[in-house]
């Protein structure tokens, strides 16, 4: 199993990764056969290839993750809470299967990513819905 | 499935019912065979009998639960954020299958909630561990 500061630390480089915009980045945190459910209650997205695709969507638009609180770690689970900031530009670009409002919003989210023995992401969950869209 | 105020009025009542000390009244938002999963990686109490015998451990140390931030809604699944500040006293009562140090202390949590039809949580996972544990 991975150490906490591992798990702490792939989760503060998908923040910073995101906000760089740097899809491949993300990518390389996620195993080769990991699942990426985005929302939670939509089809998965399963692969390596399928998950570069859908970052490199989803980070189109310019969105910026801002974490709500620590990370919490137990096992190999890490769960944490943030805010996505969308402009609201170039939003028919977005890569959630989710119909989203015109102009600027903040999503709240939890994510759960699952490690595996190589501090790799196997599994990540991603918890919102429309009710955690706040516009702005 | 449950509507979405249905699911966060559940999340509002547990805080609420917590806060009361009232382990039946949290045994009751549970349905009959549900898992409670605290923190992830232990065994998982199986049962409302199980999951009653752990919320009366658990709300004996008169420990208060802060939410954190919005529930999240995303289909049949709640999951929020929260600190339990514990106050240091009664902790040989203590449920949970983990060391805590001696002390006042808040643990930070984020908890998953999984809905059935009847709109009765039949999954509880709780995500925490060691560094979660932020000590006065």
């Amino acid at each position: 199993m991975p150490s906490s500061d591992q798990m702490k630390a792939a989760v503060q480089a998908y923040f910073d990764l995101f906000n760089a915009q740097d899809a491949q980045g993300i990518a390389d945190l996620y195993a080769d056969d990991a699942t990426v459910t985005d929302p939670v209650g939509t089809p998965a997205k399963i692969g390596k290839e399928a998950i570069l695709e859908f970052y490199t969507m989803a980070v189109k638009n310019g969105a910026v993750l801002t974490q709500q609180g620590q990370t919490r770690i137990a096992d190999n689970v890490a769960a944490f809470a943030f805010g996505v900031f969308v402009g609201g530009a170039g939003m028919t670009d977005k890569a959630v299967d989710v119909e989203l409002p015109a102009g600027s919003m903040t999503i709240h989210v939890i994510d759960t990513f699952v490690f595996n023995e190589d501090g790799k992401v196997t599994e990540m969950r991603a918890h919102w819905g429309p009710e955690n869209i706040e516009k702005h």
